[in-house]
């Protein structure tokens, strides 16, 4: 048995990441989602070691210090990680963890762990983006052309990726994350045990 | 439209290689198999430019001094190869080809054609393979001990590739190579004109 996949998937603001994920998941029960920590309130609702694992903010700068987070951030006033710990156990034991993260810290995690499978979230074209931005609805129209600035900014990314993914229906997308498994799992690379046995 | 995939699947003598690709194309019949050129005669049945390329020996190698192959080797008195024009001409208008050639041809087209998506077919077993040639039913002891032997040594070649099938059962070895194909071709080095358009 080899390792599992580090399977992260990432990609600009609004283009669907959380649905493509959660479709991914629940068509894919084996694939286990990483569970971040943060020292923001826990809303109603989120449960602890499952949401996230809510932790302190003396803990988490301890935590950074120790090097225990894959990546991390800190927005609005409150830190965000994902633990080394958790995701690696898993992995070793053969299992794939599946990542759901934003672009710096999807390039934070492929410095420690370039053997991830790096997969960023294309949208069917700009337009289409700024509409699922403008959609959302919770926005002042300052801060939608913001996050569209920014979203334009992060498609520059995609280069330090390894697969794109366009995210034009969501079951070809899914699927196409699925051949990228399929895919990996069949590389030289991470079968070397397997072909000695032979 | 970005170039198609020169695919090219390779694998000890017996393991299969040839069932897999007939059952791969069948299925997927946009691929396109690559015909190769000989100098040796039509067999009954055989068609030109659909079965092989017949040509004579004085005109192939004037093809190999005007490095006019991908790869090439003579056999038992006969020249084999594969056309460089054919394939490449299909490979840029997007269309995708499929190579089913030995390992010494394989890192031929590797050396000249690195981008191409190289599988290995492996045997589920060693004494499996044994099995095989043995069913073959159309040599001696002496020549099938020296083909298990050839294979054996054969298996030592997939480091130099890029993805390794486990050939068990032949509906899961085809959607294995599917997935490698849906795979590659999402990788963001092969969408960069489309990237680009977004």
């Amino acid at each position: 048995m080899g390792n599992g996949l580090l399977i992260v998937i990432s990609g600009p603001s609004g283009v669907g990441k959380g649905t493509v994920c959660r479709y991914l998941l629940d068509k894919n029960k084996e694939i286990s989602l990483s569970v971040s920590s943060t020292t923001r309130a826990p809303r109603i609702g989120e449960i602890d070691k499952v949401s996230y694992f809510f932790t302190d903010k003396e803990q988490f700068e301890k935590m950074i210090n120790n090097e225990e987070f894959l990546e991390y951030a800190y927005v609005h006033g409150n830190y965000y990680g994902t633990p080394k710990k958790n995701v690696l156990e898993k992995v070793e034991k053969g299992q794939d963890v599946l990542l759901e993260i934003d672009i710096q810290g999807a390039l934070q995690v492929k410095e420690f762990y370039p053997d991830g499978v790096f997969i960023f979230i294309l949208p069917p074209t700009m337009e289409e983006l700024k509409k699922r931005i403008v959609n959302r609805g919770t926005e002042t129209e300052a801060a939608i052309e913001e996050r569209f600035k920014t979203a334009y900014k992060e498609i520059e990314y995609v280069f330090k990726y390894d697969y794109a993914i366009l995210n034009d229906e969501i079951e070809l997308a899914v699927k196409r994350i699925e051949s990228i498994i399929e895919a990996e799992k069949c590389k030289v690379k991470r079968q070397i045990e397997i072909i000695k046995d032979i």
